[in-house]
């Protein structure tokens, strides 16, 4: 079981209708604040199950809560599999799509699935192990949007992006060497391979990529944070094919 | 006396010699790692005063603390005036400066900085109140470009635009309600307002803006974060005026 702490991440969560649970909340009424009345007619209009529970019971199920806990068994975002993506590519004229290499901070995939939502990203790709779950502090930092972008978990990056490969994705690595991005205008099928905060990408990956580009920088600290590197190049794909 | 902890934030601000200060280091040498051996060199380069102290005082000086403090006594960026940037604006063909109306979260301002150096923002204008610090939490997510970027703080946001708007600045407002940005090249001379997490620009600020610019988005949630607006502005400038 999760919980979402976040008015932001809680409302988003239920507008996407896309989880089941159930939502609880303080039962002492004069806690309940305008943000927490805007939720509970949330859950309402979406049938979610609502329970009033002591603040100490909250306590006990998140630290993090403000007088509301959204609990959820299904997982926190759309449902979307590779095999739907791979399928679907041959028949569709542009698609963007995301790879993220074990990146670890959660504060950092928060912020690029809310970017990822505000770009209208096809699909983001994490690995099953050693990267960062999408947890509460991920919820958090995207604003809801987690539970918009369709997430697709995965035991091989390297297999996902050669089956993307396969059906038509020209796949990118970001990647400090690369060519500076806005040059030509990004692939309308495009993925892009981010890689961890520290280390980059893996070699595996970068060895299945058609291409390596950078965002060209004249500063004094060497790079960028990963999420903005994600946003920046969403934003310029989306420039180059826009509508 | 401001401590600054995280080994990048520590390495930028020695190399960038902008300020004045003493570094701390734990006395026990095996404790001494190699990017504590790395800062040692760096402090010795540039003449900065080193003093080796028990784990236990610098535990008292910063709990963040990692085997090594800088403590300084000048403020954590390069010095320029405002009275400088207006005086140096007839003189530039080119130049980009954002103004942060309030922003409240140290992470967003260190994010921003850290996009300002790699972007080359000639300067970044901040409240001298009511306003994200630059703590140890901005140095450190600034990754050590708090050392780099001009920051000016001022008592009077609104006086300080007006000031640059008199020296050849064209002032941008970053709104959602204002015109997509990337169809038309940003002014070689910009200034760029970036409002409040929350609340946005305040209304007095707007009122000085030539014009507002937005972002185009797609998605369920309602906004970029404001470091990533912040960067993807800063792209798009440089996209249209590069070299």
């Amino acid at each position: 079981m999760k919980y979402v702490s976040s008015f932001h991440a809680i409302l988003e969560t239920l507008r996407a209708g896309s989880c089941s649970g159930t939502l609880y909340v303080t039962e002492d009424e004069h806690r309940r604040g305008p943000r927490i009345r805007e939720i509970l007619e949330e859950a309402e209009r979406q049938g979610m199950a609502v329970r009033a529970v002591p603040a100490s019971k909250l306590g006990e199920m998140s630290p993090e809560h403000r007088g509301v806990l959204l609990a959820v068994d299904s997982e926190l975002r759309r449902a979307l599999s590779l095999e739907a993506l791979c399928g679907g590519a041959s028949k569709v004229d542009a698609s963007l799509v995301f790879v993220l290499d074990h990146i670890e901070d959660p504060h950092n995939v928060g912020a690029i699935l809310r970017s990822a939502d505000a770009f209208g990203v096809d699909a983001v790709i994490i690995p099953s192990r050693r990267a960062s779950p999408l947890t509460d502090a991920a919820a958090r930092s995207s604003a809801g949007a987690i539970a918009w972008v369709p997430v697709i978990q995965v035991n091989n990056l390297r297999a996902a992006v050669d089956a993307l490969k396969s059906a038509g994705y020209w796949v990118y690595a970001a990647d400090m060497a690369g060519a500076p991005v806005g040059e030509h205008p990004m692939s309308k099928k495009a993925l892009v391979i981010l890689g961890n905060e520290g280390k980059g990408a893996s070699r595996i990956l970068r060895e299945a990529a058609d291409e390596s580009i950078s965002i060209p920088m004249r500063g004094h600290v060497d790079s960028l944070n990963v999420s903005v590197s994600a946003a920046i190049l969403m934003y310029e794909y989306r420039r180059a094919h826009s509508g």
